[in-house]
């Protein structure tokens, strides 16, 4: 069970992780135009469902993954509508 | 327990979704200059372990919903180095 939980700690830490060179690219180049506004909206919208999911589920990789990829996210998609 | 399934299958749902308008921006527009490279290719591999994940804990939305979101997150690293 341990090797289960330390794969979805790995898997949480990478598609976390996937954000930040998004993030800092569009902080960097404050250029959005190939970024879909809607892909941000729904993904935003999605990992904060999957927050309470594994809130109610008591799934900590679910958790903590779900949780930084809102902050990240929205960040994006806050950067995506000031510059389009 | 039936609605905090309803509540993972409705994330997985968001989520899978949440790749189509970036897919379809990117197939249409042929530009993926402000799309990170670094993004997509931590989310492929995140989203193949999260799939691992669900198999072994047997989570049904956890396996659809990473299952799809690698098929479209690989199509758009394809269309970011084809056209970069």
């Amino acid at each position: 069970m341990e090797m289960i939980t330390n794969l979805g700690l790995l898997a949480a830490v990478l598609t976390t992780l996937s954000l930040l060179p998004q993030l800092i690219r569009v902080i960097r180049t404050k250029s959005t135009k190939d970024i879909s506004t809607g892909m941000f909206s729904l993904f935003c919208c999605g990992v904060l469902l999957w927050f309470f999911y594994g809130v109610l589920t008591n799934h900590v990789p679910i958790i903590l993954a779900n949780s930084l990829a809102f902050i990240q996210a929205l960040i994006i998609l806050f950067y995506k509508i000031k510059y389009k």
